[in-house]
């Protein structure tokens, strides 16, 4: 399917991709939504789909995690590692708290099963986030798994009390009230004293 | 069905339906377990489970949080707020660690329906864990569901990364690292400052 008069960028078309994801998750469940519809719904060329999100199983965690971690893991680490932790967590309840975040936190709720969605989540979490952010903050390798799985420990627990569950009033406090009081924790899981815990070899 | 030659306190007897209800759960699913199969599997009389237990939901929430709070919490409290996060992430870690813990994981991943398993965990955990615990440690009630719905928030996410997904190094790391990694950050919640943080009426 060609659409002349424009050309969109890289950006546009994830985004009418992913929305055409999320709409056919939620309608059709995860077994008979089908990237040949999602590509038609999002106007675009299957190929494309593949291109940017590899399998439907890719796609369906890219839809269920509304940013796209190409773009902004960087743009979060780009001033080290002072305050990594607070702008960790405004990001993730920016995109959560976002409209794309609600069909997210929806569609997690949905009736798809654990095994499934439990995979999913931890090749998305491990490979696009926790990988690339222990290296933008240049984590020591020894420590970073250990760091990074804490610091995610934290964040979708976040995201279990606050969309999931929901736990008031966690659910519904001011955003910056959370940064304040979770921010700290995350900088410490990051950055903070490790090495008398780690056994010494 | 009554048994001469055993008089089982009530430790025993509910731990016997716990076993029972885990089993039912895990082999027929939520809808096809049945508390009448559940008292004569515990060999007990079905209007003990529900004096224990209420009703089929909470006693599904009960087996999957392999506890009881109402001998728990208490012993946990006991020494005041001092060292309360630390006391919550041992306990917490000696509990799921357990094989009544590693059954009640797998029930969790198994197949219900999020709806269903939110809903009652949310229930439990208010009104069993944090209700309790904000008593316990005499938190101040204007502060108490923040602080506790925040703690929450970690030990959920501890659960999922540990026992859910689950996310190496964390799923495998020793449980004394662990508590020295997250006991700070439930303390904190618990009992750290929060008063800049809420609006001044």
């Amino acid at each position: 399917m060609i659409r002349t008069g424009r050309r969109p960028g890289h950006q546009n078309t994830r985004e009418a991709i992913l929305a055409a994801a999320r709409s056919a998750f939620a309608k059709r469940g995860f077994d008979r939504a089908s990237i040949r519809q999602i590509a038609a719904k999002a106007e675009v060329d299957p190929a494309l789909v593949h291109h940017y999100f590899g399998s439907k199983d890719k796609l369906f965690v890219a839809s269920m995690i509304p940013f796209d971690p190409d773009t902004a893991l960087p743009q979060l680490y780009a001033e080290g590692r002072e305050n990594a932790g607070e702008r960790a967590v405004r990001l993730f309840l920016r995109v959560w708290d976002s409209p794309a975040g609600n069909t997210a936190a929806a569609l997690m709720r949905s009736g798809m099963t654990h095994d499934l969605s439990a995979r999913l989540v931890k090749e998305f979490l491990t490979r696009q986030i926790l990988h690339r952010a222990a290296k933008l903050l240049d984590l020591d390798p020894d420590e970073a798994p250990l760091r990074t799985s804490l610091a995610a420990s934290q964040m979708m627990g976040l995201a279990m009390a606050r969309y999931i569950i929901p736990l008031e009033p966690l659910a519904s406090a001011d955003p910056e009230i959370l940064v304040a009081m979770i921010a700290p924790t995350i900088q410490r899981y990051l950055t903070g004293p490790l090495e008398p815990l780690l056994p010494t070899t």
